[in-house]
């Protein structure tokens, strides 16, 4: 089956989708993107995701050369191109053709794609390093993804699925997902060194009818000592973590109440 | 006149040397590069540039197809066919087709380009602007240079050239040089949290014939009470900065006699 992409006004079949050496992505990583599923045809919170690649296209100085109906109309036709159960839609957003190699062009590239993926069951042992580490600018979503890439080798040695950032004594977040504790009956997640996840918003905005909350900064070994903790993401949902390092978790009452009214949320959208 | 680029094994016009989107470099900013001058035709330091790309390479996992000679040979050859006088070659190795978009592939994307450029001359006035950063990684030239175009604006409002990093009151670099102090009749230079310059690197190999070196950390307000305060890289050799924030520095006569016999050293390579 042809799997298409969308590239720079075009919907093209993906094995044509090329950019010259010139980007500012392939030249100096600059570039932002976003990622969201799409179920049955559905894409799944769109409208924040576009809000977010927005903010972090604007951020870097980048315009979008489309208006977000156009964006939709593309997205739109890419999924019902791509006839898959679970797609994974991500949009990139390059520097575009840099005139000295270092500037940003007038004009950014821009591409989607839109690939099956599976997604991490619930019930699935996931088991985290921590790794001393700060994203630069953490808000903005861009491509940079050079130091958990890097790790991707220890990981394999520790038998570890992904990483857990920590700086100066408090968590951040994961490599793709952020981070919740549940200590004593209350959720507590960080605020400040991280990007804002989509789905981490979702659970902000109804877990306060399950249980208290409090976001703020969290220490390292406040999480080593939660009843449970979880990780956040449009490919994860909410998936339990089963084990920091040394120290192994239960998934807990509170995780999996919150992973069932996402699945609510993601109906309603 | 066609410009010819290197690409995966292969030299062609520029126009054609394009990559598929769904390259690491694109979706992940993962990849390595190198950058060095040749002048009439003549390559300067290459083998130590391409030690350092190796180098590089090898710390992100990916690994060279190429002989260390069959590099060599297309760069040679991509110099005869781009004619100008001063060219500047770039070689970018990227985490290759990523199958699942993470993980880089078996068999990176390597490519080259040869480019004319500018020299900065050394009488012309430059300026930075003291940003608080730590670049991630600093030891391996990576594509990652986020921070420094998104910060590209504030220069041109700062009226400035270029950012000089600085982390816990002590400098590191500026966004693609080295930096060193006169003060007092020492020469003194950071060596940690930097990328290490191939300029220098052959500075350090011969400055102990003009004035004694210290090798160590660096306060920002060293530099600010500093007699002569130079940056050194390829595209700029030794290049006295004139000015850092609202401070003024004067060219001084260490600077020049280094930056003369720098020359030198270019013509014996």
């Amino acid at each position: 089956m042809v799997e298409y992409a969308f590239l720079n006004g075009e919907i093209m079949p993906i094995e044509n989708a090329n950019l010259n050496i010139t980007d500012l992505a392939l030249l100096r990583g600059y570039g932002v993107f976003d990622f969201f599923k799409a179920i049955d045809g559905r894409p799944i919170f769109m409208e924040d995701h576009l809000d977010r690649f927005e903010s972090s296209t604007w951020l870097l100085g980048l315009k979008i050369p489309y208006t977000r109906d156009e964006l939709k109309k593309n997205i739109l036709e890419l999924v019902k191109l791509n006839k898959h159960k679970l797609l994974g839609i991500k949009l990139v957003c390059t520097g575009g053709y840099s005139i000295d190699g270092y500037a940003p062009a007038e004009k950014p590239n821009l591409f989607m794609v839109a690939k099956p993926f599976i997604m991490h069951p619930f019930e699935k042992e996931l088991s985290l390093i921590t790794v001393e580490h700060q994203r630069e600018l953490a808000e903005i979503k861009s491509i940079n993804y050079i130091k958990p890439i890097s790790v991707l080798a220890q990981l394999r040695i520790s038998e570890a699925d992904d990483v857990l950032y920590y700086s100066d004594g408090y968590i951040t977040e994961s490599s793709r997902s952020n981070i919740f504790i549940v200590k004593n009956g209350l959720l507590v997640t960080p605020d400040t060194g991280i990007l804002k996840g989509i789905t981490r918003k979702k659970i902000l905005q109804f877990a306060s009818e399950i249980l208290p909350i409090e976001i703020r900064p969290v220490k390292l070994e406040e999480v080593l000592e939660a009843d449970e903790v979880f990780m956040t993401g449009s490919t994860k949902r909410i998936t339990p973590i089963t084990k920091i390092d040394n120290k192994s978790f239960q998934t807990g009452h509170f995780t999996r109440t919150l992973y069932n009214r996402l699945l609510v949320e993601e109906n309603l959208s």
